[in-house]
């Protein structure tokens, strides 16, 4: 079930993508589980928003393949984890092109605040690319790490004379 | 302002990006400029969209920095078109990652159509990258060539065997 109709009928692939992952809910739940959310909870806390919003995207994305749903269980409930897919690893470059688009071309408060992007691969840090930098690796969320600072858990490191 | 009220205020470049680039209709704007639109109608009719649809993304994406806007006369009237800025022309990069994962991941009724890439830069044949398989230059619209076939005017080029 597409996320969003509907743009996929005319066999471009950048409207079949956006037919997926045009809902920017959808890529911020991504850049979550990326930076290692796997529950409920955890995506609704990370991203200050409304139960409907976070429910509704989980089991749109777990439907889409993004994502998918596993039980575990706490004390004596069982409970869901949602994991990404092969399919939903691999968004990795598009949310690494967004950011570095956004490096470049928005204004920032704190513009010495960067993502930082390591490859498991190589363990070299490499760049917001779709490729490692260093062993030429394609990237996604199965072999990069991002940095993660103590100010905000998640995703700015601050590079500042890193380079 | 941004088109999309608002992620922006925690710093993440991610967030950043989809205050401006979140929305789909944004995108798919973007492609077509990509290749080639430049009126209001040519807008218009390639993405079959309402006029309120088409008319306040332009207004926005313009105000965001996207596209310039430029006045031109055909016959006794002025006219405007619009033109990718810099900032504009550096999402290609999204959008071939955009492309890149929905020609891996979703199902397609014409699975050899693809989009293809010339990097006018060194005038080769590259993939849906950020930057040229060949001579390595970084990829915008200002230096990329999508192939247009004749069947659909815009972003489908059968590569069966070109490979």
């Amino acid at each position: 079930m597409p996320l969003r109709s509907d743009w996929s009928g005319d066999g471009c692939p950048i409207a079949r993508g956006l037919d997926v992952l045009g809902d920017p809910w959808v890529l911020l739940i991504l850049r979550e589980a990326v930076a290692g959310a796997e529950r409920y909870d955890e995506f609704k806390v990370r991203l200050e928003a409304a139960d409907n919003i976070v429910s509704s995207r989980l089991r749109a994305m777990t439907e889409a393949g993004l994502l998918r749903k596993e039980p575990y269980t706490e004390g004596a409930r069982p409970r869901h984890r949602y994991l990404l897919t092969r399919s939903g690893a691999d968004t990795l470059p598009i949310l690494h092109a967004l950011a570095r688009w956004a490096e470049q071309h928005t204004p920032s408060d704190a513009p010495r605040l960067r993502l930082g992007v390591l490859c498991r691969g190589c363990g070299a840090r490499t760049s917001l690319s779709d490729s490692c930098d260093q062993c030429g690796v394609e990237l996604s969320a199965e072999n990069v790490t991002w940095i993660r600072p103590g100010s905000w858990e998640g995703l700015r490191v601050d590079l500042t004379g890193a380079r």
